[in-house]
């Protein structure tokens, strides 16, 4: 079941802003699986795909983290191990934190929630989605092995990289054959019909990269009700798995 | 010798706001080349390139009108037609106006001017371009016989549509080999390094489209010299040629 919820995390001192924010809850994060099982932290790290994401604001006091996590058995023993742990102290850099308070519903933060994979897969279909981009995004798009990196809500690159999140972490993934139809329609008959968007530089761990925030309406022009279907599923999903690059560093958090 | 000039355009009575700008103005421009040489008017007409671009805006004292030509032959004659029609009344729609002025010189106004052939082939190498769109742009993208349109500052988009007025319309054009090498480094080895920019819906003709307006960086990642050099052109030819679709209804002007 997909899980997002947030951490408010209380220095117990006074402390300077960190610059590098998000390799630090990276690290904390690896740390906190590695407690719960060194095999469970060891298999995340070698994922081909990050099953969670994480999303850290310096705030007045401390620091909110969102976490997400796509993977059924990833919720609860995370949120045990956060708040045993939290008792000694949570470490940011050399700072130490402590849990202040846990949401894990919308009803406590609308950044915060849970869908079961049943509902996912049942999701209303849609030929429209509302993108609201609010931390920076970025699609990794290299070619002829250079490293580049496209700031802009391609529709192509945006639905491919939901597809494959869905593909990765559903129960109930698209077979080869619906999977190239599906990539195929994504490609050819799906448009940006508005945005508003501008670039900002983000910290992605060491690595400083452009990204975009803003809104986008994203429209598919045809009818066909399979399309519908899967565009709906993603529309569930992305609340879950951000889109795009660096989800790990605090990118390509999306409602 | 391209050429980018403004015609102010003051009515001979008070008229309403026109819902329709462009469509008024294009049928003006065909009008004029129509009375220059009717052959001349038919070969524009056919032409796979709109040897111009047309860019209108409503002001409290009338309608700027902004021409652009890139065919030498195009701009004595036109200018000397606007003014001689000018005496008995350039229509627009049902409404009747006069030149209250010519602004055709960087002096007289920052988006007039002129350059020649020469000095756009021997413009100073870059690898960076700085886009102000000013009016709404879009590119047309169709795809499997459907009519596509992005509204987005894509590298490849840009440059392809720059590249093939260059070609179209320079007295050396790049061999069908140099074309084919750059064409494949446009799309590999440029990216959009910042940007800020919106969607805006623009009556192209009586067709509502919508376009992008902002500001992007286009970056090249190499250090070719030849690729330089045609960027370095591109970016003189673009004050001209404008970009994308529909720009002889006013969209796809930039600096």
């Amino acid at each position: 079941m997909p899980h997002a919820f947030l951490l408010h995390l209380s220095p117990s001192k006074p402390t300077p802003r960190h610059k590098n924010l998000h390799q630090y809850t990276q690290g904390l994060f690896y740390h906190l699986l590695e407690r719960i099982d060194p095999e469970l932290s060891a298999a995340v790290h070698a994922a081909k795909r990050n099953p969670f994401t994480l999303w850290a604001k310096e705030q007045r006091e401390g620091v909110m983290l969102r976490v997400s996590v796509l993977d059924d058995a990833l919720f609860q023993p995370l949120l045990r191990v956060v708040l045993e742990e939290s008792l000694s102290g949570l470490e940011l850099g050399q700072d130490s934190y402590r849990v202040a308070r846990v949401l894990a519903t919308p009803e406590g933060h609308p950044d915060a929630g849970y869908l079961s994979w049943q509902e996912i897969l049942s999701a209303q279909p849609t030929n429209r989605l509302e993108l609201h981009f609010l931390s920076p995004t970025v699609f990794a798009t290299s070619k002829a092995s250079k490293r580049l990196y496209t700031p802009l809500p391609q529709p192509d690159l945006l639905l491919k990289s939901l597809f494959e999140s869905f593909q990765h972490f559903s129960p109930q993934p698209y077979s080869a054959a619906e999977k190239a139809a599906l990539q195929e329609v994504f490609s050819t008959y799906t448009v940006i019909s508005s945005h508003s968007i501008k670039t900002r530089l983000h910290l992605a761990g060491k690595q400083p990269l452009t990204g975009f925030v803003g809104t986008a309406s994203l429209r598919y022009i045809e009818h066909a009700a399979q399309v519908m279907c899967a565009l709906g599923r993603l529309k569930q999903l992305m609340f879950f798995s951000g889109v795009g690059a660096k989800t790990s560093y605090g990118m390509g958090q999306l409602r």
